[in-house]
């Protein structure tokens, strides 16, 4: 199976564990079986692979989350990067041509795209599979995936076959109705639109030759900025006489707030949490290393993280956004595709963060303009490179790098570092990267 | 006046602001005129010098205070340092002893004895003088301060004066009652007690001469260790026949619980915090510099600090110490005579720190046994010795120091530095001091 998973933009609906660099589907909120947690990328990816183990995954997202996507899926998964914010249609067929082009998947071969973060069982990657399967029959020219309504939901759009069959030709779709009007497409038999379809790799290709002028994926990735801003429904899919619907009747569940992540919880608390016995229905996910104690809380979310801390009301917490948009604060956290940083200590002409790398990564050989930096090495063993000179560091050892300086540091082991950074205009921007020699 | 103002044990009531080293009356959290804040001791001690610009103030309190007095009050208050713990008779006799010997107060004088944190107006300072001068009258051997009651109490134990007078004979004392017993005291004029008193400074000496055996200060300091526990109330009040009380009928507070703290805070939020319109009776003290943000609460208290985050309904938040006593936790946060400092990172093998030393000031001399500890200058100019050899330093520079070196830094203005200690076992306990040669 080919499947390209959309890995939507980054928000404040989950702040603070999400915010303008960490998108929802990276906070590892879901436990493991080993005792760790993972993030909903993480646990789709497992899932796909646990169905099967032959699955081409390609991850189709903006520049911003190839670190985080690497550092959760290692180097294997396929990612096809948007150079700009389009919307669908641009998103669909620039990785459907990486498929074709980078992949080498044949145009007859079958396509299914899938948002990276719905939360759903194993069922629904078998129905994904079919999916794949219906599509390569060939009987349309795509198939969608008809999720059961459990209620008149006012969120979805709607689908409505002609049959009650599992494969069924669609009739047609609505728009996201009111309630009573869902009511009645459901008695009509309507499903929601999960937004997940499969498709032969040269159906996209045409369409996307049909309104883009482009020659191959590394010419439609250098026009992307050029491109038009559409969605695929309205580009394809509205256009598009021949489509098939599956029914899929499994759990389906749509983490975008906080009230419905807290509800996905396997327990009430991840971190560490004291609850006392008054409280009740309390949800506390706390990623700072001190202790968050809840006494007499009652229907009530409590995320803490290096960001910020949020208490809401369970209800309150879908109305987070138009109120965290309004603070303004320097990015906290940060995965990176070598590992993390994070931000301990803010001050004037200074900032201290904290860096890990993983086993075998180095950031980029770089310099900044406007700051000096010092490394205090605190575990692990690596190969610092300072202006093209190379000394191995373990911890204890400091080193300090003059504004100019170009470094790096390379990890053998798991690399931990405490880096200070001094100057008076201290920016994320002041950065120049550079190709090392060697 | 000389007044000795009794500086209570450390708890947890007030965590995560309080902890076994930081006592709730060094929390800042009154609003000053300038647009900063103060703490409780602060208050109570501009309080004093507003009413009696010569008022002599000593305070009596245990080894682990002294360098936060010093701190926020600075150099020139007295401080009666209690070696042990001993209970209220053997402090009052301390620092009493103290007031004689080492500040030269006469015999004949009178001296006032005051908990630290009562949160009052400046009446209750005047009272004060007015008890200090009614003491110096020598009509009884002791003057306590009744305070007139506002509700029938359980939580204070009550004076039951003779007559209805400002000053009166004191007929009896009744322990904490129920309240309607209480309301029976009220009746009757009984006062509350609320722990303050004045006497003549012989009599105290008196009294503390005939219970321990001991020449002068600097013996009965020696001695405190092999002292017995006995409140002043039970070794001296409850046996002394002469004695008055002054009548006192302004406002009176006890900020010993959250929900009588947070009564007290001019504004509902103190620090980065973000309440949406559907909070209701909301408080915040965020020391943290993240936002804390709050919707669709009502009555709850919210409090983070470098120790850990409460949210606490207003009434429950009284149950608050049997559960945090079972947290167990590095201190995070400590003031010191020199500044203060906070742990910033905590990993195996490292502890990092954000050291601040006021101008002028100067940590030990010392070194540790089991770790290495480097430090990085990031603002203000001071001077670091370290195994005897003196150098300047200034922002950016780095001192690295083996385990075994000895080593300071004295700040020539407001300094601040990174520490990042290594070794497998950091503890408090490991520190060695020396005298600096010089």
């Amino acid at each position: 199976m080919n499947i390209i998973l959309l890995s939507g933009g980054s928000g404040k609906r989950l702040w603070p564990l999400s915010n303008d660099i960490r998108s929802k589907q990276f906070i590892k909120i879901f436990k493991t079986e080993d005792g760790g947690y993972e993030s909903m990328v993480q646990r789709v990816y497992r899932q796909i692979k646990a169905v099967d183990t032959d699955a081409a995954v390609t991850i189709a997202t903006s520049r911003t989350q190839v670190s985080a996507i690497h550092n959760q899926l290692g180097d294997e998964v396929g990612v096809s990067v948007e150079p700009y914010r389009r919307d669908t249609f641009p998103a669909i067929a620039l990785a459907t041509a990486y498929l074709h082009d980078v992949q080498g998947v044949a145009p007859d071969e079958p396509v299914v795209v899938c948002p990276v973060d719905p939360y759903v069982e194993d069922d629904y990657f078998i129905a994904l599979k079919s999916l794949s399967e219906q599509a390569a029959k060939g009987e349309a020219n795509l198939v969608l995936m008809g999720i059961e309504p459990t209620y008149p939901s006012e969120k979805y759009g709607y689908i409505i076959p002609e049959l009650k069959d599992t494969v069924s030709p669609v009739k047609t779709f609505k728009e996201k109705p009111d309630v009573e009007t869902a009511k009645a497409y459901i008695s009509q038999g309507a499903l929601w639109n999960g937004g997940v379809f499969a498709y032969k790799l040269q159906y996209v290709m045409d369409k996307a030759h049909e309104l883009i002028d482009f020659t191959d994926y590394a010419d439609l990735f250098d026009k992307y900025e050029t491109l038009e801003k559409i969605s695929f429904d309205y580009a394809v899919v509205e256009k598009e006489p021949r489509i098939q619907v599956l029914r899929f009747a499994g759990q389906w569940k749509d983490l975008g707030t906080w009230n419905t992540l807290t509800e996905a919880m396997d327990e009430p608390t991840i971190g560490e949490a004291v609850l006392n016995d008054a409280c009740d229905n309390v949800n506390v996910i706390n990623e700072l290393n001190v202790p968050v104690v809840c006494m007499g809380l009652k229907d009530v979310i409590v995320s803490a993280s290096p960001e910020g801390i949020l208490v809401s009301d369970r209800e309150q917490s879908s109305y987070i956004k138009p109120i965290v948009d309004k603070i303004e604060q320097q990015i906290m956290f940060a995965e990176k595709s070598w590992g993390s940083f994070r931000v301990i200590d803010v001050d004037e002409g200074s900032l201290t963060i904290k860096v890990t790398l993983n086993p075998g990564h180095r950031m980029n050989y770089h310099s900044h303009f406007r700051r000096d930096e010092i490394w205090n090495v605190i575990s692990g063993e690596g190969t610092v490179i300072v202006d093209g000179m190379e000394q191995p560091v373990k911890p204890g050892d400091v080193i300090t790098m003059q504004a100019g300086c170009r470094h790096t540091v390379f990890a053998l082991t798991e690399l931990k570092l405490i880096e200070v950074q001094l100057g008076e205009e201290i920016s994320v921007h002041d950065k120049q990267k550079f190709e090392l020699e060697s």
